[in-house]
């Protein structure tokens, strides 16, 4: 297989701290609803068929490649996905997300999930990731769900409000958190070292809903384990980038697992990231994926001001600060990679041309 | 009637950063599920029968009272109960919160929304606190939902993931948005003087969902507005408390509102919340809800390592982040209330026996 070079490097140069023609940008969840021709793919196929099959997940991944102008592709795929490998039963609902039909609740459960062989258990996906790799001259980002994200669909059953179920298995169950943490981290590090080796050329962390603790529970019960995850996974030196929303309390600790890319939501303005990260790490976010419905100078105004903010220092990815919503016009996204690309931003750490 | 006179006034005091004897405790939600009593009222009244009636209301804001041993009573009710008397029809759904029927979206949707007059409108409520203000010897809290807050409902028709409604009318008619919140701000005004004047000795502002905002569009389409409503209930002279959660970044522009007291949820420790919102206002809160299932000397060790931060400066009133699960043990409640009381802070700032 005839591997492309890398004709658009700037994503991988962000990530590094390097300095960059222009801001690179892409889209957490670029592939999506928003895009008719996607949709027209769903009525056909299901979310994890479309994961299952290799020429459509290349196809469905490289779409907003074409149509939007990105910098980076991220592999079509769901963070449930190694889970169910490790024999817990999912299913996708629409609007709602995954639904476990047997969540985890005993020492039992915990033991009966099996150990994950990526190459075995999800061959699919790392060919996926090989043909993607051969038809992309940009950048692949590879990922996984972050453990507790994972943990907290696994013992919830689904989505939550709360997180009432899992956090109450971490304080009062300490021993079976430990085993469940520890056998989602090894998941975490072996599939996230099968898909570099595949192709990818950068990975993400989801976890989206990790800031739903408090700063002493994400030290005690999370980040021993996000920092063994990050500790193994930079043996592989490609940008690891660690993400969740409503983490403005977390990101010094975020940046002490050792990921090299802190994504941070709308809420935390990139000045106020990069004072509690430091300068060891790059920063990618944070533009509120709702203000894609205001009118188009509002947009570049705030875009603008968003990468004033973030080129300050270098190391900066332009994104949205969670994922696109399914109802966001496909032009206005278009436009929003034009004018990130097109703009000069004031200062001059990262970006200036 | 025969009005008490308030025999514990630490929760005032800690308010207005006074000198305690020890640090006060109540509880969001401490009339609720958890309390076996409640669910048996609430097996033949619903919510809002318990609301319109005056006594049913007063003895079920009081059973928390003398069950827990709280130092503040908080108003039975419901932050929908007004927008009802402004004519939008909702309804409570079990385990969801506020249906509304017909959202509003227009102009018309807008311009269609009654002036609210608390003695014609609300009657009851009002009758509710002066039956309260006679049989409580603690202070009681009255309370209104914020603007923000309030229109998510409005605009959504019910509770939200994202508020996509209600950031895009936000940014792309800002016009409507003005109209909106300049009613909502009315009737927190006029709702809140009206509480004060039949006996509430507090008044807090639930904006639980304002944390959905960035820092910019907080300052510019919610804070005006914040600002004008405790700029003139401050005239009622009692303690203005401004709460919501995720609202790490907010901190510093919630103490400049004019609230004299700021919640705080568990995401953001006391110190920190304490060096944004400077010296001027008092802190509650913020133990997690979720917490209260761990083993009782986890929860003990994190509410004295809680009550330590809170009370290294003046003026702090120990609550939780959110309000309390339905599934929490009443005894366990009870006994942090325990804890909180005959615990002695390693720091001095207030609280020292």
């Amino acid at each position: 297989m005839e591997i492309h070079t890398l004709v658009n490097e700037r994503f991988l140069q962000a990530c590094r701290r390097q300095r960059t023609d222009v801001t690179p940008v892409w889209f957490m969840r670029q592939a999506g609803r928003y895009d008719p021709d996607y949709r027209k793919i769903r009525e056909r196929h299901s979310l994890l068929d479309i994961c299952a099959e290799p020429e459509l997940c290349a196809e469905v991944t490289m779409m907003p490649v074409r149509k939007l102008g990105v910098d980076a592709a991220i592999l079509f795929s769901d963070i449930m996905v190694p889970v169910g490998a490790m024999g817990l039963e999912f299913s996708i609902r629409e609007n709602v997300g995954p639904v476990i039909a047997q969540p985890i609740r005993t020492k039992e459960d915990i033991e009966n999930l099996r150990p994950f062989t990526p190459s075995e258990a999800l061959p699919h996906v790392l060919t996926s990731i090989r043909v993607l790799r051969a038809e992309l001259d940009i950048p692949l980002i590879g990922f996984t769900g972050g453990p507790f994200t994972l943990a907290s669909y696994m013992i919830e059953g689904g989505p939550s409000r709360d997180y009432l179920q899992t956090k109450t298995m971490m304080v009062s169950r300490p021993d079976l958190w430990q085993t469940l943490m520890d056998k989602l981290a090894d998941m975490v590090i072996h599939y996230g070292r099968a898909q570099v080796e595949a192709g990818a050329s950068a990975l993400q962390v989801f976890d989206s809903w990790v800031g739903s603790l408090s700063v002493d529970a994400f030290r005690k019960s999370v980040k021993p384990f996000m920092t063994r995850i990050f500790h193994e996974l930079r043996k592989l030196d490609v940008p690891l980038i660690y993400f969740g929303v409503n983490t403005g309390e977390l990101l010094g600790d975020f940046a002490e697992t050792g990921a090299n890319v802190i994504g941070v939501d709308w809420r935390v303005p990139l000045s106020r990231a990069r004072a509690r990260v430091g300068n060891q790490v790059a920063l990618q976010g944070n533009f509120d994926p709702a203000m894609l419905f205001a009118p188009i100078d509002v947009i570049d105004k705030l875009a603008q001001d968003i990468l004033d903010e973030g080129t300050a220092t270098p190391g900066y990815v332009f994104n949205l600060g969670h994922g696109v919503k399914p109802s966001t016009d496909l032009g206005v996204l278009r436009h929003l990679v034009e004018t990130v690309h097109a703009y000069t931003p004031r200062q001059t750490g990262q970006g200036a041309r």
